[in-house]
């Protein structure tokens, strides 16, 4: 394919596209296949000679669709929201033809820079102290990862070195096993299984504070836990907060966490994956309050700031503390500025040595809805969220779970957990929407997560309608 | 922006997209940007108001294509190539409107099944075992990874779960911390240092066997650390043998490091990052040879295959090794066909949780190409590489520093390490070509690396005679 091909089949491709977010609505939001389905549909091996773009591009709708599960459809509730825009997707267009590799700043400079400059930018936004920011000579700064779970990982690494060396400054005979084997870290029981699995990678305990009745780690939780560990001759050395659990959207204490984390010297790492967003927005920036305290800050424009993934923003105040847990340089990387203290090279930051030019796409996105169309998006989901809580709460046999602080609603049929899964087995094999569930504490939970940029009040209306009719089904047959 | 906006702007993108790529020759290869230029180019903060679409592609050419190496250049022989073709592209265009987040099979369920089949097609292409396939009910197959350094991590935890396990099960009062401390792993002087890498973040000992005088590791050298190591009452446990390095294109002796792997219960990883896509020619393929002993093999189709950044391609003889060392199961991520045994589920098989749906570049290329326009792109890089190799031999001033096997050509002023770094120096300066170097052994070597989907004879051509003249006035300086 050369360029003039490919200028007549991208402009088709950008009209297949824009065809497809327009007609997304019709169709199935869950897809109708059974696993297995895909490999009977084409040929066992690539073929020797190039097929036509014709057959490539009838393919799609005949053997790629229909097994997509179409998270970008107003009637998608489930999981979490990702990401589309369309200022995102032309940014990424310019990403794929640049196609650098930006490990280091002189691999392609403005794609380090303008990182830099973009996490400036939205750590602005949500008004993040100082000390989270480059600026022009800050000790701290940003860095997009490619997900939440990598820069959980990151900082729980950065976490490890900084006390192992701190430990071995002081006793120089420590070897770095016998640290490893007494250190532990902390999360809330309600924090992200990504955040267990970077203990396994990082070869460190992972414990799990008791939440409250609100699902929040709280002071004397994490005390508690710490006191007997320290007791018992373990290390503390590092914690997790959540703000915005996946399960029900509930907010660790950070104003209490955060100070117990710095005078224990334990690193404070936050994770806002999907909460984080709504941060730009000043009702929402409360619940930020304690972020001071933290030596890392991470959430995902991925989710819910109109940035396809992946974009993964991550702060640190202390960029030296994630240089040194990573830092090797062999020859084929070293350039000529590294040693100036002038530049960033992010591959210090980060688990793989290759990255795109991601900040081309907060570029875009930010400067074609400006501030003020993102805080819209977010309050827009946010006023959906709160009208279905209310249909909810109309209707005597349901019960609201959580209150509803963001664009998650945590809801059920008053009565056993074998209801409710039953409840929403049926949702889901309807396919008129999807939603996934949840267990909070021993009730088994339906969530309903605002997520499609194209969602409306509408969607949100029928999507009601459509539960409360299977939800009569199912109760007139468990009465039968 | 809406969708008819976005029609408009996306077929101009399109068309910039094309002109940036038929036009890279009239560029400058490398920037003439020093560190920090960018942030005073751009206001301090985000816009409050959204601006013109115009406003923002004006600067593209104004603030980001002044700072860009230009990767895709027929003059950038650095680093090692970075992938760009037309259809993958457009096969990009299509991931980013559908942006599913593919981390389980009910996530989109084609973007789990396209990968399964796309790396079982691209094995084959590589004549890999039937043992690395997933076919229908394989234990083996393949999975996308973002980078070859996390395929190293990923291969390493594994590996380090199925130590401890094997271990425990024979001796349960044997502590995770314990076995840890005396693992050992092993890679080659001439490994990637991402290689060292993952052993620092899995928290275990990496020792670098050295390598023989064609910069290979060897059994001998292998077994004598091994020996030495297993008499300290150390775990040797892990083995990355490395084909086609970084430094120099050289190749361990899989055929005999391998058997040693399986003798000792070591896992051995291959690391082809480079070279792998070599291995779809049969001239090639018997570099692969021994590739049967191995656990884990990876290379990166987003170098040299024509699929666009990110996509490395990793496979695996068993599946549950990898899945073993990760499992985490959240009810919000459970779905129905999960323990049918039928699903893959790849958030078990990365570091990661999201996943966006790469299989789609791999498909439209591999289809658009056919292996045989993927072989003609490989040997149209090795034929140029010894072109421009002959060219070299041809002047008595230099000399070839390593024999040319695929697309790199390791070269120097026979002389000393000031006398081409002053060259190296000079030829980046001048920014008509781009060029890294490496150290082999003692010695400050220049690397030639055919990169460029474009580049052609006369580029090289051109390149040589810009060194040889460069080369002349550096010479005649240190005479004077």
């Amino acid at each position: 394919m050369n360029a003039s091909e490919f200028r007549r089949r991208g402009k088709e491709m950008v009209d297949y596209v824009a065809n497809y977010l327009e007609g997304i609505e019709s169709r199935l939001v869950y897809p109708d296949v059974e696993p297995g389905y895909l490999r009977p549909l084409i040929p066992s091996s690539a073929p020797e000679e190039p097929e036509t773009y014709e057959d490539i591009i009838g393919d799609i709708e005949r053997i790629i669709m229909p097994g997509v599960t179409h998270w970008n459809s107003p009637y998608f509730f489930a999981y979490f929201p990702t990401a589309n825009s369309y200022p995102s997707m032309l940014a990424d267009m310019l990403c794929g033809a640049i196609s650098c590799i930006g490990f280091s700043w002189a691999a392609s400079p403005a794609c380090t820079e303008l990182e830099t400059v973009m996490l400036d930018w939205l750590g602005k936004m949500l008004r993040l102290p100082d000390a989270f920011l480059a600026g022009n000579a800050g000790m701290g700064g940003g860095v997009i990862q490619g997900s939440a779970s990598e820069a959980t990982l990151v900082a729980l690494l950065a976490a490890r070195t900084k006390v192992i060396r701190r430990l071995q400054a002081a006793s120089p005979e420590l070897t770095q096993a016998a640290i490893m084997e007494k250190l532990v870290a902390y999360a809330s029981d309600q924090a992200h299984s990504s955040v267990e699995r970077a203990g396994l990678i990082g070869g460190v305990r992972m414990k799990l504070i008791p939440s409250d009745s609100n699902f929040a780690m709280r002071a004397s939780a994490l005390r508690e836990a710490l006191e007997r560990d320290k007791a018992a001759g373990l290390i503390p050395f590092f914690v997790v907060a959540t703000l915005g659990t996946t399960n029900c959207c509930s907010f660790d204490s950070l104003l209490e966490v955060g100070p117990i984390c710095n005078q224990e010297e334990m690193w404070l790492h936050i994770d806002a994956a999907y909460a984080g967003s709504a941060f730009i927005c000043p009702e929402f920036r409360h619940l930020l309050d304690g972020v001071e305290f933290a030596d890392s800050f991470n959430f995902n424009p991925h989710k819910w700031l109109l940035v396809n993934f992946d974009c993964s923003a991550m702060w640190v105040k202390q960029r030296t503390d994630l240089i040194g847990a990573f830092k090797l340089d062999p020859v084929y990387l070293k350039h000529g500025h590294q040693d100036s203290g002038l530049i960033t090279d992010y591959r210090h930051w980060q688990i793989p040595l290759g990255r795109r030019f991601r900040s081309l796409k907060m570029w875009f996105v930010f400067r074609m809805y400006g501030i003020k169309g993102l805080q819209a998006h977010i309050r827009k989901h946010v006023q959906l969220a709160h009208e279905f809580e209310s249909l909810v709460r109309q209707d005597p046999r349901f019960e609201i779970c959580m209150e509803v602080t963001l664009g998650l609603v945590c809801f059920r049929l008053k009565g056993s957990n074998q209801l409710n899964e039953t409840l929403l087995k049926r949702i889901n094999s309807a396919r008129k929407i999807h939603l996934v569930p949840c267990h909070l504490r021993d009730k088994f939970v339906l969530r309903f997560r605002i997520c499609s940029r194209q969602v409306e009040s509408d969607h949100v209306q029928q999507a009601w309608q459509h539960i409360r009719q299977l939800a009569s089904s199912v109760l007139r047959l468990e009465r039968a």
